[in-house]
């Protein structure tokens, strides 16, 4: 039984509280939070688990084996590492940390102790992201040619961090765990329509040394909410569409068919081809249950994490260098090595 | 009665002709394709239009007062300036031309010959964007902070022209119509997935003095067919989706509010408006049908056209800006002043 | 305050409870259910609420003012009786009994008790039927032409009620509701796919005195989901999805023109009219706290209830007549006066 | 090469000549209509095409050996019959006639005369419906249980037919072209909102000898406009959306499972499946042409038509029969035995 701490029980906490409560293997034994209403609210909800104000009070109790961490991102980096130093096995929220160099002194503290930091990229917990996963590992879709993703909606204003940070950040999950190669180089543009405060809209294009290219919009100021995104292939294509109840994922037998041996002649030289539709049926668990499951696994049997800290540092790095960008109108951006 | 002469009758050439043919005001005397068989096609469907293979023919016709021309757009210079010389008004194919500066020299021909310029920027003769325009001019939407659109589907690869100047054009003119800022500069990313052709999937943002952003998206290798443009202002927002049977543009009352007396609290700083929609009953007349009898009355009474030769200028320099800018992954460009 | 106890801790019992108790001026004290399962997950979410699995209990304890039934319906007439003789008000989840007589019944003993009697008809508290009952109040439709609604899925087969049971008391309810008028006689079809149980899909026609029709389809074999209602009036009409996340209702001003003085010429006799459509901004509180404050309201101050006994039995006079209908493939049947 | 007289060159009549003056193997010669400006513009359109006033003289002229009547229904049986007692082919539009007695005469002079009689029933044509036939020939979908569809919009009221006639007319067609099982009874509903007019919303249920219930909602007063239906069986069930741009038809691996041996469970007597959905690439050709072409095969080979007159008749009798059930507010009516 993975006994586990939580700090943060703002937004999301409550559903990391409840995911680990419910999750065979692992029990919430204490919750942390700076505000004393908070803390009243999972007094109610569940009479048994200790409640604290004190981070570093949770961080070293006896009875907790491993902190879940779901603050706002400034903190997650001193969080992460008192507990790491305390011997807990960690699971932050997303991003992973503020700055790239943040994530690679996560890894390296967790790494030296043999303790297990997984970040909570959800959404590759997701049935419809799985099944993304299947297709590209299979090589169901060709060679990938595009990834596109929308993320817009009229959304709360961050005053920290800039759009990118806040819904880029789960596209860059995703694409890092069903894409194989890694971007190379970045270029985003964006805006800040409030002074003061950072930009609400933003566009990011990512390039690769394949011949794959990967663009991510969003946007705080849209007056209608789209959650699609588009994955092009030589051979199939697949479109997913969150805000679907059902069929998130359709694939479609859509493409191009290239004549490898045209005659001068280029009206022959593309073909194109138009066939079948098809939805499979997704997995329909909570992905938070899900990853709460793998989480308590790798924990006991010392396993890595599909999101592990290098996948959140990955994560980071594009978000850090976007930015950059961004700042220079699109100037492209080198992804530098990893830190440290 | 504007006698009419038509160069070109392929795709759209028979869109003009039927609409030309229909206009009152107007009659399509005569018709030029290189090819006999499309010509044979003019013939059965018009008896009494002249049909010829040469271009310098039908500039030269005395029974030919306006020549449209439809061809691909790299032999827009020679034969639109052909016409000029033979002193006849000219409505052109869009974009313009293949460069600014054929695009000035048109222009100029054009003015010292007080001779009517026009360009076939379609979309701005649409209910839809006529709306759009009237809601812009009448400060219904309060400061634009963006301008969003998305115009992918599986289409014919060009082998001449990269995809933004086969359908980022049609954005770029809606846009020189519906907002009245200009743009000073442009980040534009893309990719070709076929050796030897120009990019098929392109990302362009251009900047603004004011606090604008626009960006457009096409894809020539999406299995799904977007048209979708959003337009976001700081009292209303519109959606204009094309491929809405009815209810093209809808009208959000949504956004944020901004407390210009905060008390040093983040959170009160922005509020969210949340209104109602409303779907504005659109003009239904067929676009071209519009722009025909527009061309005939600025004919007739030497008027400016709408779309004229510096909006297909203006429209052909921010192509070739970004075009410039997408061979260096999204490098910032300025946008030059007019040449000439 | 108003003390509750809530009879059947099933599907709808849990959010009955949570709403009481996150009712301002409500508290519940105690819940009844027959499995032990149930009422140990009662325990665990409010460890203060007392238990017990004999509804008889429950309906005497002295800490309950009111009891909520949400039980199956065959068990709603017998338990319904209980507490009211006990001198408890009552709310009844819908359909409020099995058949007229038993509701009839009911009517009259909390009548003579002077016990508020409500009925659970949750939509009629949606923000989006409101909305529909503001506008038919204040003509804004015009004359109402028809009520058409749809409400299909692949849902759980019940074993001893039709889908018109299940489904169609949800859109009875609503009409009972928007329209002033009342059905007086009905058709309905039907049929049953796996023997031996009642009427999986359902079509109900009924019949009003005024030019007003109205027409329900229900269906727990549909591979989709349809959840939507048209409106038809003389000046304007509506559509009610509720399937949709924002804009669930959309108001089209649209419909016929009828010219009262033709000369004999069949086409000038009516005209169209394509105008505007708006979809107002809806109210989001969830309409089960509404309803649970106004249940509260009513015992307090001795109100009527919106959804009282009368507007139960209304819809359970409509179930049996349609029931009836249905066993006679179509045959119409009058509605009956109120038994009692 | 098959000379086709065509009659009628209103709404439908110009679809119907240009697709028999595209088909290979047909020629149109002769095109009547008592408006002499609809002849005009046959005139403008087809210089070769000789016009008549006069359906007589059409249908007797040498050059034409089969006759196709697009005009209102209430001419179909009279100008069938003297196309075919003068010896040519005829294509009747839909519906065939205005009563059953007339559709059974019309076979019975084409029998006798060994001539093709044939029906417009287009939708039987398209590539939709054709994979609906295709799925239920094959068993695909196992026991049919039902077949509902909607076909409402704004429409052209109708002076002299009721909607069912105009709209319900196409559902007909479809069923009977894609079910085996044959409607023995009808039960139907409807009003008309226009005093004076045939009813302008109707809803029509029928009755089979097997487990299958058909319903159709046809209303010419609906603010939106709506072509879809749904077409369940045990093991399939299909959505054919006809406004979908592509993926028109949906088949969703979705239903019921019956277990053979319950123990007396209520519960376990019925699963459910929930599969994938998959949307099969459909043939693009326009449906009218694929018609043409089979009409001319029928008449050069003797064949008997997809769309023959049987089927227009049974497509009749179940109007005539919903009808007459409309009168008496749903009140089930046996469907006769064929007339004559």
């Amino acid at each position: 039984m993975i006994r586990i701490g939580v700090i943060g029980y703002g937004y999301w906490g409550p559903n990391l509280v409840r995911n680990f409560a419910e999750c065979g293997g692992a029990a919430v034994t204490a919750v942390c939070d700076t505000r004393e209403e908070r803390l009243a609210q999972v007094k109610r909800r569940y009479p048994g688990v200790a409640t604290t104000t004190s981070a570093t009070d949770l961080c070293t109790r006896s009875d907790v084996d491993a902190v879940v961490i779901a603050t706002p991102v400034d903190r997650h980096f001193e969080l992460g590492m008192a507990a790491l130093r305390a011997g807990k096995h960690v699971l932050l929220e997303k991003p992973m940390a503020s700055t790239s160099e943040q994530a690679s002194r996560l890894i390296d503290e967790a790494a030296s102790r043999r303790l297990v930091l997984m970040v909570d990229h959800t959404f590759v917990y997701t049935g419809a992201v799985r099944k993304m996963r299947e297709m590209t590992d299979a090589g169901e879709l060709g060679d990938i040619y595009y990834y596109d993703s929308v993320r817009i909606n009229l959304g709360l204003f961050q005053h920290d961090v800039n759009v990118l940070w806040d819904l880029a950040v789960h596209d860059l999950a995703i694409m890092d765990y069903v894409l194989k190669d890694r971007p190379v180089s970045v270029s985003a543009t964006g805006l800040a329509h409030v002074a003061g405060r950072p930009q609400n809209i933003a566009y990011m294009t990512m390039f690769f040394d394949s011949s794959l290219i990967a663009h991510v919009h969003v946007n705080w100021l849209s007056p209608v909410k789209v959650r699609r995104t588009l994955l092009g292939g030589s051979r199939r294509m697949v479109v997913f569409d969150d805000l679907e109840a059902s069929e998130k994922i359709k694939v479609y037998d859509r493409g191009i068919s290239l004549n490898p041996s045209p005659e001068n002649v280029y009206q022959m030289l593309i073909g194109y081809r138009t066939g079948d539709m098809h939805a499979p049926q997704l997995a329909v668990t909570e992905a938070l249950g899900v990853e709460a499951l793998h989480f308590v696994d790798c924990v006991n049997n010392g396993k890595t994490p599909l999101t592990d800290g290098e996948a959140g540092l990955r994560v980071v790095r594009l978000l850090e260098t976007a930015s950059e960008s961004m700042t220079e109108q699109g100037r492209p951006v080198s992804i530098g090595s990893p830190v440290g």
